[in-house]
Protein backbone atom coordinates (compact mmCIF):
# COMPACT_ATOMS: atom_id res chain seq x y z
CA UNK A 1 0.00 0.00 0.00
CA UNK A 2 1.27 3.23 -1.15
CA UNK A 3 1.57 6.03 2.23
CA UNK A 4 2.17 8.57 0.30
CA UNK A 5 -1.22 8.66 -1.29
CA UNK A 6 -4.08 10.56 0.57
CA UNK A 7 -7.46 9.44 -1.04
CA UNK A 8 -10.32 12.26 -1.11
CA UNK A 9 -12.51 9.43 0.68
CA UNK A 10 -16.57 9.58 0.48
CA UNK A 11 -18.86 11.61 3.09
CA UNK A 12 -18.85 12.63 6.58
CA UNK A 13 -14.95 12.59 7.70
CA UNK A 14 -14.88 12.66 11.62
CA UNK A 15 -12.77 11.84 14.57
CA UNK A 16 -13.63 8.19 14.88
CA UNK A 17 -11.97 7.50 11.45
CA UNK A 18 -8.72 6.78 11.14
CA UNK A 19 -6.69 7.07 7.66
CA UNK A 20 -6.32 3.40 7.41
CA UNK A 21 -10.27 3.30 7.65
CA UNK A 22 -10.53 5.19 5.06
CA UNK A 23 -8.02 3.73 2.59
CA UNK A 24 -10.27 0.62 3.44
CA UNK A 25 -13.03 2.36 3.02
CA UNK A 26 -12.14 3.76 -0.74
CA UNK A 27 -10.51 -0.14 -1.94
CA UNK A 28 -13.88 -1.76 0.08
CA UNK A 29 -16.26 0.76 -2.22
CA UNK A 30 -14.31 0.02 -5.55
CA UNK A 31 -14.73 -3.48 -5.18
CA UNK A 32 -18.32 -3.22 -4.01
CA UNK A 33 -18.98 -1.71 -6.82
CA UNK A 34 -17.07 -3.93 -9.01
CA UNK A 35 -20.00 -6.58 -7.52
CA UNK A 36 -22.55 -4.39 -8.57
CA UNK A 37 -23.33 -3.07 -5.05
CA UNK A 38 -23.04 1.16 -5.13
CA UNK A 39 -22.77 1.98 -1.17
CA UNK A 40 -23.11 4.94 0.64
CA UNK A 41 -20.56 5.49 4.02
CA UNK A 42 -21.58 5.89 7.55
CA UNK A 43 -25.51 5.66 7.47
CA UNK A 44 -26.92 5.51 10.69
CA UNK A 45 -29.53 2.68 11.68
CA UNK A 46 -32.44 2.84 14.12
CA UNK A 47 -29.91 0.61 16.31
CA UNK A 48 -27.97 3.97 17.01
CA UNK A 49 -25.18 2.35 15.04
CA UNK A 50 -23.41 4.17 11.69
CA UNK A 51 -22.73 0.85 9.00
CA UNK A 52 -19.23 1.67 7.54
CA UNK A 53 -20.28 0.70 4.31
CA UNK A 54 -24.14 0.29 3.79
CA UNK A 55 -24.25 -1.12 -0.09
CA UNK A 56 -27.39 -1.89 -1.82
CA UNK A 57 -27.48 -3.73 -5.87
CA UNK A 58 -29.83 -3.85 -8.53
CA UNK A 59 -32.02 -6.57 -7.48
CA UNK A 60 -32.40 -4.73 -3.65
CA UNK A 61 -29.55 -6.78 -2.05
CA UNK A 62 -27.91 -5.33 0.78
CA UNK A 63 -24.58 -5.63 2.44
CA UNK A 64 -23.19 -3.90 5.65
CA UNK A 65 -19.23 -3.90 5.66
CA UNK A 66 -18.07 -3.43 8.82
CA UNK A 67 -14.06 -1.49 8.44
CA UNK A 68 -11.53 -2.76 10.99
CA UNK A 69 -7.93 -1.39 10.56
CA UNK A 70 -6.28 -2.79 13.31
CA UNK A 71 -7.00 -6.06 16.07
CA UNK A 72 -8.03 -3.19 18.79
CA UNK A 73 -10.46 -1.25 16.73
CA UNK A 74 -11.83 -4.89 16.20
CA UNK A 75 -11.53 -6.09 19.89
CA UNK A 76 -13.25 -2.79 20.79
CA UNK A 77 -16.27 -4.00 19.10
CA UNK A 78 -18.72 -6.71 20.65
CA UNK A 79 -22.14 -5.68 19.21
CA UNK A 80 -21.35 -5.82 15.41
CA UNK A 81 -23.87 -9.15 14.85
CA UNK A 82 -26.17 -6.57 15.25
CA UNK A 83 -25.55 -5.43 11.70
CA UNK A 84 -27.02 -8.58 10.70
CA UNK A 85 -30.69 -6.74 11.08
CA UNK A 86 -30.04 -4.61 8.69
CA UNK A 87 -28.71 -6.59 5.69
CA UNK A 88 -28.10 -9.70 3.74
CA UNK A 89 -24.76 -10.57 4.21
CA UNK A 90 -22.15 -8.82 6.59
CA UNK A 91 -18.63 -8.38 6.10
CA UNK A 92 -15.09 -7.25 7.96
CA UNK A 93 -12.68 -5.24 6.07
CA UNK A 94 -9.47 -4.67 6.90
CA UNK A 95 -5.87 -4.62 5.67
CA UNK A 96 -3.01 -6.50 5.27
CA UNK A 97 -1.53 -5.89 8.21
CA UNK A 98 -4.23 -6.73 10.34
CA UNK A 99 -4.24 -10.60 11.30
CA UNK A 100 -7.03 -12.25 9.16
CA UNK A 101 -7.63 -14.96 11.58
CA UNK A 102 -9.03 -12.77 14.40
CA UNK A 103 -12.20 -12.18 12.89
CA UNK A 104 -15.08 -14.52 13.19
CA UNK A 105 -16.23 -16.81 10.65
CA UNK A 106 -20.07 -16.36 11.03
CA UNK A 107 -19.18 -12.83 8.83
CA UNK A 108 -17.53 -12.60 5.12
CA UNK A 109 -14.05 -10.71 5.28
CA UNK A 110 -12.42 -8.51 2.42
CA UNK A 111 -8.97 -7.20 2.35
CA UNK A 112 -8.45 -3.87 1.30
CA UNK A 113 -5.91 -1.58 0.58
CA UNK A 114 -6.66 2.46 -0.81
CA UNK A 115 -6.76 1.65 -4.59
CA UNK A 116 -8.83 -2.01 -4.45
CA UNK A 117 -10.36 -5.37 -2.31
CA UNK A 118 -10.59 -8.83 -2.65
CA UNK A 119 -13.29 -10.81 -1.26
CA UNK A 120 -10.80 -13.39 1.11
CA UNK A 121 -14.10 -15.35 2.50
CA UNK A 122 -17.72 -14.79 1.33
CA UNK A 123 -20.65 -16.10 3.81
CA UNK A 124 -23.85 -17.16 3.02
CA UNK A 125 -26.99 -14.60 2.68
CA UNK A 126 -29.47 -14.26 5.77
CA UNK A 127 -32.33 -12.51 3.73
CA UNK A 128 -33.21 -9.57 5.41
CA UNK A 129 -37.52 -9.05 5.75
CA UNK A 130 -39.09 -7.40 2.93
CA UNK A 131 -40.35 -4.50 5.32
CA UNK A 132 -36.87 -3.29 6.70
CA UNK A 133 -35.32 -3.84 3.26
CA UNK A 134 -37.65 -1.62 2.02
CA UNK A 135 -37.58 0.95 5.02
CA UNK A 136 -33.12 0.48 4.85
CA UNK A 137 -33.39 1.41 0.97
CA UNK A 138 -35.47 4.45 1.50
CA UNK A 139 -33.48 5.92 4.10
CA UNK A 140 -30.33 5.02 2.10
CA UNK A 141 -31.83 6.65 -1.07
CA UNK A 142 -32.64 9.61 0.89
CA UNK A 143 -29.51 10.00 2.32
CA UNK A 144 -27.28 9.65 -0.17
CA UNK A 145 -29.21 12.17 -2.29
CA UNK A 146 -29.10 14.46 0.68
CA UNK A 147 -25.53 14.54 0.71
CA UNK A 148 -25.19 15.21 -2.88
CA UNK A 149 -27.89 17.99 -2.25
CA UNK A 150 -25.63 19.53 0.38
CA UNK A 151 -22.62 19.06 -2.04
CA UNK A 152 -24.02 21.01 -4.78
CA UNK A 153 -26.10 23.34 -2.45
CA UNK A 154 -24.48 24.36 0.58
CA UNK A 155 -26.27 25.08 3.49
CA UNK A 156 -28.82 22.39 2.67
CA UNK A 157 -28.43 19.73 5.51
CA UNK A 158 -27.33 16.29 5.07
CA UNK A 159 -29.07 15.36 8.15
CA UNK A 160 -32.33 12.75 7.73
CA UNK A 161 -33.84 11.52 10.51
CA UNK A 162 -33.42 7.78 11.07
CA UNK A 163 -35.68 7.35 13.52
CA UNK A 164 -38.57 5.67 10.97
CA UNK A 165 -36.28 2.24 10.50
CA UNK B 1 -34.25 37.15 -9.15
CA UNK B 2 -30.70 38.33 -9.04
CA UNK B 3 -28.88 37.30 -12.13
CA UNK B 4 -25.58 37.94 -11.10
CA UNK B 5 -25.56 35.19 -9.35
CA UNK B 6 -24.53 31.96 -10.97
CA UNK B 7 -25.47 29.36 -9.08
CA UNK B 8 -23.80 26.15 -8.42
CA UNK B 9 -25.73 23.26 -9.52
CA UNK B 10 -26.89 20.01 -8.97
CA UNK B 11 -25.85 17.00 -11.02
CA UNK B 12 -24.93 16.48 -14.66
CA UNK B 13 -24.78 19.72 -16.59
CA UNK B 14 -25.19 19.34 -20.52
CA UNK B 15 -26.33 21.21 -23.23
CA UNK B 16 -29.89 20.85 -22.30
CA UNK B 17 -29.97 22.67 -19.08
CA UNK B 18 -29.88 26.86 -19.48
CA UNK B 19 -28.78 28.43 -17.30
CA UNK B 20 -32.29 29.22 -16.34
CA UNK B 21 -33.91 26.04 -16.20
CA UNK B 22 -30.60 25.63 -13.44
CA UNK B 23 -31.96 28.62 -11.35
CA UNK B 24 -35.60 26.91 -11.10
CA UNK B 25 -33.76 23.38 -10.22
CA UNK B 26 -32.04 25.36 -7.51
CA UNK B 27 -34.99 26.97 -6.00
CA UNK B 28 -37.36 24.30 -6.24
CA UNK B 29 -34.86 21.82 -4.82
CA UNK B 30 -35.17 23.27 -1.81
CA UNK B 31 -39.20 23.71 -1.76
CA UNK B 32 -38.99 20.24 -2.16
CA UNK B 33 -36.66 19.62 0.61
CA UNK B 34 -38.71 22.31 3.45
CA UNK B 35 -41.58 19.19 2.04
CA UNK B 36 -39.55 16.52 3.34
CA UNK B 37 -38.50 15.58 -0.38
CA UNK B 38 -34.96 14.89 -1.23
CA UNK B 39 -34.27 15.17 -4.80
CA UNK B 40 -32.49 13.89 -7.47
CA UNK B 41 -31.81 15.74 -11.01
CA UNK B 42 -31.52 13.97 -14.23
CA UNK B 43 -32.62 10.91 -13.44
CA UNK B 44 -33.49 8.56 -16.47
CA UNK B 45 -36.55 6.75 -16.59
CA UNK B 46 -37.19 3.11 -17.81
CA UNK B 47 -39.12 5.15 -20.52
CA UNK B 48 -35.70 6.56 -21.90
CA UNK B 49 -37.07 10.01 -20.55
CA UNK B 50 -35.41 11.97 -17.86
CA UNK B 51 -37.64 13.55 -14.58
CA UNK B 52 -35.51 17.15 -14.41
CA UNK B 53 -36.37 16.18 -10.64
CA UNK B 54 -37.23 13.54 -9.18
CA UNK B 55 -37.84 13.55 -5.03
CA UNK B 56 -39.26 11.08 -2.28
CA UNK B 57 -40.12 11.21 1.31
CA UNK B 58 -39.69 9.36 4.16
CA UNK B 59 -43.02 7.96 3.43
CA UNK B 60 -42.05 6.53 0.07
CA UNK B 61 -44.20 8.77 -1.47
CA UNK B 62 -42.25 10.21 -4.84
CA UNK B 63 -42.87 13.82 -6.88
CA UNK B 64 -41.80 14.15 -10.46
CA UNK B 65 -40.68 18.22 -11.55
CA UNK B 66 -40.86 18.99 -14.95
CA UNK B 67 -38.35 21.98 -15.35
CA UNK B 68 -40.11 24.31 -18.25
CA UNK B 69 -38.30 27.51 -18.17
CA UNK B 70 -39.81 29.31 -21.23
CA UNK B 71 -43.07 28.58 -23.17
CA UNK B 72 -40.97 27.74 -26.21
CA UNK B 73 -39.96 25.07 -23.47
CA UNK B 74 -43.16 23.81 -22.50
CA UNK B 75 -44.53 23.93 -26.08
CA UNK B 76 -41.53 21.64 -27.19
CA UNK B 77 -42.84 18.60 -24.94
CA UNK B 78 -46.05 16.94 -25.76
CA UNK B 79 -45.16 13.61 -23.90
CA UNK B 80 -45.08 15.05 -20.30
CA UNK B 81 -48.37 12.91 -18.86
CA UNK B 82 -45.90 9.97 -19.47
CA UNK B 83 -44.43 11.26 -16.11
CA UNK B 84 -47.20 10.12 -13.94
CA UNK B 85 -46.49 6.75 -14.39
CA UNK B 86 -43.60 7.06 -11.82
CA UNK B 87 -44.25 9.44 -10.00
CA UNK B 88 -47.51 9.97 -7.07
CA UNK B 89 -47.38 13.84 -8.02
CA UNK B 90 -46.36 15.77 -11.44
CA UNK B 91 -45.16 19.71 -11.23
CA UNK B 92 -44.24 21.82 -13.64
CA UNK B 93 -41.83 23.78 -12.22
CA UNK B 94 -41.32 27.30 -14.45
CA UNK B 95 -40.10 30.89 -13.36
CA UNK B 96 -41.93 34.20 -12.82
CA UNK B 97 -41.45 35.48 -16.79
CA UNK B 98 -43.22 32.38 -17.84
CA UNK B 99 -47.08 32.86 -18.07
CA UNK B 100 -48.13 30.37 -15.32
CA UNK B 101 -51.54 29.82 -17.56
CA UNK B 102 -49.95 27.85 -20.45
CA UNK B 103 -49.68 25.23 -17.92
CA UNK B 104 -52.28 21.96 -17.78
CA UNK B 105 -55.00 21.88 -14.87
CA UNK B 106 -54.01 18.18 -14.44
CA UNK B 107 -50.44 18.83 -13.33
CA UNK B 108 -49.02 20.92 -10.12
CA UNK B 109 -47.40 24.24 -10.61
CA UNK B 110 -44.33 25.46 -8.83
CA UNK B 111 -42.99 29.09 -9.32
CA UNK B 112 -39.12 28.90 -8.43
CA UNK B 113 -36.23 31.83 -9.21
CA UNK B 114 -31.98 30.49 -8.17
CA UNK B 115 -33.22 30.89 -4.38
CA UNK B 116 -36.37 29.24 -3.36
CA UNK B 117 -39.86 28.50 -4.96
CA UNK B 118 -43.71 28.14 -3.73
CA UNK B 119 -46.21 25.62 -5.33
CA UNK B 120 -49.00 27.74 -6.58
CA UNK B 121 -51.36 24.84 -7.80
CA UNK B 122 -50.95 21.76 -5.93
CA UNK B 123 -52.58 18.22 -7.86
CA UNK B 124 -54.18 15.49 -6.63
CA UNK B 125 -51.77 12.46 -5.76
CA UNK B 126 -52.10 9.37 -8.18
CA UNK B 127 -50.61 6.77 -6.41
CA UNK B 128 -48.09 4.82 -7.81
CA UNK B 129 -48.44 1.18 -7.81
CA UNK B 130 -46.36 -1.01 -5.49
CA UNK B 131 -43.62 -2.55 -8.02
CA UNK B 132 -43.52 0.46 -9.48
CA UNK B 133 -42.47 2.66 -6.60
CA UNK B 134 -40.15 -0.14 -5.52
CA UNK B 135 -38.06 -0.11 -8.43
CA UNK B 136 -37.71 3.73 -8.95
CA UNK B 137 -36.98 3.75 -5.60
CA UNK B 138 -33.92 1.42 -5.92
CA UNK B 139 -32.76 3.18 -8.77
CA UNK B 140 -33.10 6.48 -7.34
CA UNK B 141 -30.83 5.23 -4.49
CA UNK B 142 -28.21 3.45 -6.34
CA UNK B 143 -27.84 6.61 -9.19
CA UNK B 144 -27.67 9.15 -6.00
CA UNK B 145 -25.10 7.04 -4.17
CA UNK B 146 -23.13 6.33 -7.55
CA UNK B 147 -23.03 10.06 -8.04
CA UNK B 148 -21.69 10.68 -4.81
CA UNK B 149 -19.10 7.79 -4.87
CA UNK B 150 -17.62 9.82 -8.32
CA UNK B 151 -17.14 13.01 -6.50
CA UNK B 152 -15.36 11.02 -4.04
CA UNK B 153 -13.75 8.86 -6.03
CA UNK B 154 -12.96 10.01 -9.80
CA UNK B 155 -12.86 7.87 -11.92
CA UNK B 156 -16.21 5.51 -10.62
CA UNK B 157 -18.58 5.25 -13.26
CA UNK B 158 -21.83 7.28 -12.17
CA UNK B 159 -23.64 5.07 -14.79
CA UNK B 160 -26.65 3.10 -13.42
CA UNK B 161 -28.15 1.07 -15.72
CA UNK B 162 -32.04 1.92 -16.03
CA UNK B 163 -33.45 -0.89 -18.05
CA UNK B 164 -34.75 -2.88 -15.05
CA UNK B 165 -37.73 -0.30 -14.11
Amino acid sequence: MNRMIEPDLSAPVDGRQSQRALEIQRGTARLLRRHGFVSLPEMTLKSGRRADLFAINDKGEIWIVEIKSSIADFRADNKWPDYWDYCDRLFFATNQETPADIFPQDAGLIIADAHGAEILRDVEAQKLAAARRKAVTLRFAQLAAARLHAIHDPGIPTHIEPNKI
